[in-house]
């Protein structure tokens, strides 16, 4: 399959972009070559697609089910009851769903950590995204769930061979008040042997803080620090209760960080990321979170709020530039989890929005960068291309009917039974 | 003309929607009524359609023109340069682009302050929506900017008698710091004898309240009601760095205060809007402010961010729920306002919009306040009406296309005279 992109808006120039298999083969001027597609790139501009650095995508499922409450009455009486029960084939048709949105708002790639390990990279898979999928490892010290979850790794981690590379199988110690140490210190040593991502949640709110000084006398950095857990492949989701000390040490071992600004504000976290002090020490990656604390796995939104959420924290109109945002979720994601996306250039893979110019929210037009980081809405997304597919066109993606419809009926027989 | 919505949902029921002229004039069940148009609301839902409190809609020419700058070298070096420029004509296409993008993010009213009156009230007759448009009043103490001032607003408020009932003409003294107590008194005087609104920015900034304490020995809210100025006409925008005795002032004068996040949170004013304070004593409602400070006119994202920002700086998940955010960008602003609007119901002005639930950021659907308010950006709003006329349908707006062209070049001439 090959793709010509004629005369398309690329950064301040105009230019055509030629896609062979599933890589950007070749940008230039008047390209004449054979390609099985041609789209015409008049008024529209093209992007590197976006990198959803943290969610849980089958929670679509719970979408608009239970919202305004305190996390702990939240978490225990409303969600985890409905998890309980979740099969791998209602996850299968959440992670769809996920999927379906995400194509929709220009995401090619997330980094997922859920239930059911099975039914999200068939969903995936199926539509055409990338995701460093991991399962959810919770123990909380009892040593059957212990060896039941690390059994259930091995086993997902040899099965995860039969994917495509769109799917990275990564491990999903959720965090370190449900997670044994033993266990932790077990998903550093598997990840290490077998070069995997590690995905966890760490310092979200003050309570884990708290519990860890009393537990064991030191913070949660300087905890994961002594057991040997922190290196460049630990994706550490929230970050957001972090002394100087602990972004020293963070930054020591390279662990990567991500901020879900708008997971922070509703489920009031309390305080906000620390970007001004990691900005030039970590690599700072943004995500959504789940369906159920944001309530949408928008990336375009999530920037927006990063950069206004930062600048109000700190007082200060001039941190976290649209540029710092856009980066967030494209070029530096792509370093995260090392892919080769997030910019448009020769020999990158083919992972690339087309955006549609002729919009209000888009006019005048001065800078394309902030229009799309403070103004756009997904919806000016005209195309989502990954690995050289074409998964939307003119907003339209396969099949969008159906996984509606069954997504909905999954999450109605969910709520019913509750 | 009339118009006739077949089995549309209205809250948790499924009905029949009957506009007349420009009044809903029966909402049942199976309503066999002659109507010029028909509109099948099969998978869709009538909401009220949406009312913007505080904006300054030809801004839009400089949407993207100059970000992430401190408040003070970002108007002096880059907005003002521009505004002394604009003329009628170039205020008029912003205006009409600042139309377009409402009608099409849903929102029918607008409280409006800038310069060249007559551009946006033909821009807004055209247009088809309603707006409060008040003259940008500032005399920096300065008698001759005064006596300019007061006969330009006599005779704009002589002129406005010769627009259409959807133009409502306000008096829009900037801002204590910007106009003198004599003309303060003028306007409140002149706005009792005429029974107008007043449009203001008040305590946006730390600054302001210390400049006023220096100058007036006593808070900007103490200083206004010293001077004779607080009353229910008042619509005071911002409202963020109140005290409690300036809050329980508010309150006993009935003011009405507008919360403007996106554009609180972009030029890091500070401070959050305490909404919890106020809630229960004050009407409390949304606004966008104008494009360069948000940088969309989208009231869905701002009760988004409404929501989320209040919830984050209270550290309280349950404050400020979707409905509330919902209700102060409808229901509360009808009440400011005194337009007959903000709810479904029979007898009110046909201001409505019709969401396409078919959409997965709204799906599985449990909640349709939720998906709104948190979920969905403005491309679900499928159809705007407006005093009974369509505005939008299918998304498409009329002369849409020369609409972006004109704004276009009427902002590129400007940034390139710059």
């Amino acid at each position: 399959m090959s793709i010509l992109i004629k005369g398309v808006q690329l950064n301040q120039r105009v230019c055509d972009l030629y896609i062979e298999k599933n890589l950007i083969s070749k940008i230039g001027d008047n390209l004449n070559l054979p390609a099985d597609k041609v789209i015409n790139g008049r008024n529209k501009a093209v992007i590197p697609s976006l990198m959803n650095s943290h969610t849980h995508s089958a929670m679509t499922l719970l979408r608009g089910y239970a919202d305004d409450l305190p996390l702990m009455e939240w978490l225990t009486k409303k969600i985890w009851p409905i998890e309980a029960r979740l099969t791998s084939d209602n996850v299968y048709w959440g992670a769809k769903l996920a999927c379906l949105e995400m194509i929709k708002s220009g995401t090619t790639f997330f980094n997922d950590m859920y239930w059911h390990w099975e039914g999200i990279a068939k969903a995936v898979e199926e539509m055409g995204l990338r995701a460093a999928i991991s399962s959810v490892f919770i123990d909380f010290g009892d040593k059957n769930k212990q060896k039941e979850q690390i059994e259930e790794n091995e086993r997902l981690y040899k099965k995860s061979k039969d994917y495509s590379d769109r799917i990275i199988f990564s491990l999903g110690p959720h965090a370190i008040y449900t997670v044994s140490e033993e266990s932790l210190r077990w998903a550093k040593d598997f990840s290490d042997r077998n070069n995997l991502l590690i995905h966890i949640h760490l310092s979200e709110t003050e309570q884990e803080v708290k519990d860890c000084l009393e537990k064991n006398g030191v913070r949660p950095v300087e905890y994961l620090e002594k057991i040997g857990f922190l290196g460049q492949n630990l994706i550490a989701c929230h970050s957001v209760w972090l002394s100087d000390r602990e972004i020293e040490i963070l930054a020591e071992h390279k662990v990567r960080v991500v901020f879900n600004p708008s997971s922070n504000m509703k489920l009031a976290c309390g305080k906000c990321f620390r970007y001004k002090e990691m900005k030039d020490r970590l690599l700072c990656l943004l995500g959504t979170d789940g369906a159920s604390s944001n309530n949408n796995l928008c990336l375009l939104e999530t920037m927006k709020f990063a950069s206004f959420l930062v600048k109000f924290s700190y007082s200060d109109p001039e941190v976290l530039s649209c540029q710092e945002a856009f980066d967030m979720a494209t070029k530096a994601p792509a370093i995260g989890f090392n892919i080769l996306c997030g910019q448009i250039r020769e020999g990158n893979l083919a992972d690339l929005l087309l955006i549609d110019l002729n919009r209000p929210e888009l006019t005048p037009g001065y800078n394309l960068t902030s229009d799309l980081v403070y103004s756009a809405n997904s919806s000016c997304i005209e195309t989502t291309i990954c690995n050289g597919k074409i998964l939307m066109e003119d907003r339209s993606v396969e099949k969008e009917e159906e996984i509606l419809e069954k997504a909905k009926e999954v999450a109605y027989s969910l709520k019913k039974d509750s």
